[in-house]
């Protein structure tokens, strides 16, 4: 059994321009259960680019809220556009589960099919390797380094005011109204 | 008697260098009283500068969550150094309460000297014209177009995990943590 207040860490990407170049702010909350603010990451990827992962594993890593974290959630596989987080690996050298979450099953044919048309098929391999989405309550999840009964349990304790883990709805809330100066949307 | 859920707005500064010239992110957080997270809201102000109020004014009245707000909680009488903020004006221009809110006492005489010492005598009638720090439950606060009593009623919603408004450690959580990749300190 769970506690009500164990510590997760919930990512979100900004808005970003998606003909431009550069890169784009990334926000991390870290949550008590579904409840309360703990901390705040950021860190910054490439539109489209590779280093999402290794950006991701070093924010983690060296964060003082390290010890306490119980898993990772991910509003999608991809920052930045197509910037695609191989979630094996974030997982294996954080040592931390990670949840991807998504409101819709991902339409993965028409992603492939994009990745090839914009000369970016090369990262097909890491969507596979993402592995399958799942349905548990109302979303979709990929899972890695935990199983689906222990996801759910803990998504059952994090989704207090959506369908969505509360630390990726605060994730996305922030780094729209940062970089807009009013947060728009929602993850 | 207040809604539990009354939306307020909480606003905090970025870390900055004291040194440097330029602006600071300043950061809004609109709360349902002090349970969770409606929304994010930015500007930029310029450090030791005179346009917080300006920005402020504008950041408030513009944003979709104005006609539900019921007051604007601000750590401390300025953002961005000596960027000291009419909180009259502030009150005047947004038809809104204002609640500063700090943990200990201000101590007035060295402010004013300071700001001599700089060569900024000019905020000293700012900060003369914020009223006088009272002391209501466990924090001081100037008020402008709100009753001692009612803000008391209002810090005893908001107030939920440290004497100090959850939409003003939240708004200072986000600054720090985007501008630093991690948050550090407290409002």
């Amino acid at each position: 059994m769970l506690k009500k207040e164990i510590r997760v860490l919930g990512i979100d990407d900004a808005p970003f321009n998606k003909f431009g170049k550069g890169n784009v702010l990334v926000v991390g909350v870290v949550f008590r259960g579904g409840s309360w603010m703990d901390g705040v990451l950021s860190t910054k990827v490439k539109v489209d680019g590779n280093n999402t992962t290794k950006k991701l594993i070093e924010m983690v890593n060296k964060c003082r809220f390290k010890p306490q974290l119980q898993c990772i959630f991910l509003d999608g596989i991809a920052l930045g556009g197509f910037n695609v987080v191989d979630i094996k690996k974030l997982n294996e050298q954080t040592k931390l589960p990670v949840i991807v979450v998504v409101r819709h099953k991902p339409d993965i044919e028409t992603i492939k099919k994009t990745l090839v048309k914009i000369n970016k098929g090369g990262k097909i391999r890491l969507i596979e390797k993402a592995g399958e989405s799942i349905k548990v309550n109302n979303v979709y999840v990929q899972l890695k380094g935990i199983s689906k009964e222990k996801a759910k349990e803990i998504l059952n304790i994090v989704c207090t005011r959506s369908y969505i883990p509360e630390p990726i709805r605060v994730a996305h809330l922030i780094a729209s109204g940062v970089v807009k100066g009013e947060s728009r949307g929602k993850a």
